[in-house]
């Protein structure tokens, strides 16, 4: 029998249909190979794209070769950095001028290595990356919310082989981490307590979706997954904002992260996937006081979500906002967990 | 310059990436071609299906051929119609049993024929079997909404190529639809009037989104689309339930959902599309009254909302709930107004 299930984090239903089971090798995937004969995120090719922002570079100049990590702007920006915020009403709706930023972390000079294939201290690096650029950006008052995320492979939306993560900021609070900053603030207003605190405290009582426990760090696949293979990594205690993680913490975050990509990239046979950081909102203010969302930032409780594109999102999905998951979150723990690494 | 614009009836900002401009020959497209030797949805291949719910038949006894629109439930339903719906709290979370009904609509008994290469005769035949199927299953007070969609082509999800839609009666209203019955609320509360009705008049005022006028109906793209080609199909006069439609009502929508059918044909090449109606929930009473989301029916507006699949849905959109939408609604409706029809 399927089961719905809901979600208080997101705040909304997921349906569970066992009955169309679905195992890892239930899900084809194409492997992506390059075809690309010239890639401007190489060694050597760093005239080829704009100015870096930030690299990690033991020796030599910027945007020569050498380095490790490297940031630039994206050469086709959703958002632009240039302008003013202004929004108009047209009619009953509204309008508001695309000012934001767009960059491209590249997360190694190796073509051919995806992020799981890289060692714990170059994943450190990396984080590192994420987290000067978050530092920096929330400089700029315009920006309300930095979104970071990773496509990888063709079917999670990648365009480039080379491993790569993005970075967007927004002039608004989108929608989804509205929510969840909404949902922390009224249920730590009634408990004094964060409700991704007591749900990881959950999970790990339960142990049934834990995939890995890290002395930091927890990996689990969420009890009201959306899609199969979903997965958290989750801080185990109480922190609000990923930028103001500690160089200790990002070297325990690398292990953690690399070992939930390699499970997943054995489990899975190296499956299309996005993640993206859901972190608190930067602090800005207004009239002297913290606006309304920085307001909620320190009830908020950072993380990583992960969910590989293994099914299509059809019409039923779209236009209802319910989604169906054919695998259990408990098995997809019990795979992953199992995997031989 | 990209535009944030904000959609009053979805409350949300979608990202019109004018930079990224694409045309319709941008969206590379693989036509799907049908492999299988056997089709359960052919004729002659009726005992292949469950026994049918509905079916327009001129002559003959049920399950056999000569029919032109067949009603089956789905082999391999998401919900079941056998039980009881039990709801139960499990940690923070909530869990209840998946009950419901999932249903297949036969289009047409030709199995290389696609819903836009029907007569407006054959789809008026299609939409007199939603409207038998929505009629019925409001009257199990188990189901709070009915969701009607079509997946065309492997890339919208449809596994099958014969052409058919799907009704999946499902024991909540889902989000999308709960977001849109309390904006027509709070707009007819403030203003007496409906906000679908305003907005109509707006476009069809204004012009630049407008696709095909009709006498009864009106097909444009929305200003605030979130992705390339998004259509809407509304009826222009106040109606909340498409299943009070009279037969000349559904005469003319066969019409003009045919013209925008192959437009969209026409223009993308057969491009990969979800269809879904959007349509006010059954009238349900609690306690001798109207309940909560039956007493907002009336301040709806039914309608059809049809995405064409061109883009991928990548780590952005997944994980913010902004949408990122590389093609003007102004160049779409162009495009399509133009069409050689």
């Amino acid at each position: 029998m399927s089961e719905l299930r809901w979600d208080p984090l997101k705040q909304h239903w997921v349906i569970i249909a066992t009955e169309r089971g679905r195992r890892p090798q239930d899900f084809h995937q194409e492997t992506d190979s390059c075809t690309m004969t010239s890639c401007p995120f190489c060694y050597g090719n760093e005239d080829k794209t704009p100015h870096e922002l930030f690299a990690i570079r033991p020796s030599g100049p910027p945007n020569g070769p050498n380095w490790k990590v490297r940031v630039i702007p994206n050469k086709y920006p959703v958002l632009r950095v240039e302008g003013e915020l202004k929004s108009r009403a047209y009619g009953l709706y509204d309008v508001m001028e695309g000012i934001g930023a767009h960059e491209v972390i590249i997360e190694t000079p190796d073509h051919h290595k995806g992020l799981a294939d890289l060692s714990t201290a170059e994943i450190a690096n990396v984080l590192q990356a994420y987290r000067a650029r978050l530092l920096d950006l929330r400089q700029d008052f315009r920006f309300r919310y930095m979104v970071l995320f990773k496509n990888h492979g063709t079917r999670a939306g990648a365009t480039l082989h080379h491993s790569h993560s993005q970075l967007i900021a927004v002039p608004l609070i989108p929608p989804v981490a509205a929510t969840e900053l909404k949902v922390c603030r009224d249920y730590f207003s009634s408990k004094e307590r964060c409700i991704y605190c007591d749900l990881i405290r959950f999970e790990l009582e339960s142990g049934e979706r834990v995939v890995k426990e890290f002395a930091k760090f927890v990996s689990l696949t969420p009890y009201a997954s959306s899609s199969p293979f979903e997965l958290r990594l989750y801080p185990k205690h109480h922190a609000h904002d990923f930028a103001l993680s500690g160089d200790s913490d990002l070297a325990e975050l690398a292990v953690a992260l690399k070992d939930m990509l390699v499970r997943l990239k054995l489990v899975l046979k190296d499956p299309p996937f996005n993640f993206i950081l859901h972190t608190a909102p930067p602090m800005h203010q207004r009239l002297g006081k913290p606006d309304y969302w920085s307001s909620l930032a320190y009830d908020y409780h950072w993380h990583i979500e992960l969910v590989p594109r293994l099914t299509q999102v059809a019409g039923f999905e779209w236009g209802t906002g319910f989604y169906i998951n054919p695998t259990a979150p408990e098995d997809a723990a019990t795979f992953l967990r199992d995997a031989n690494i």
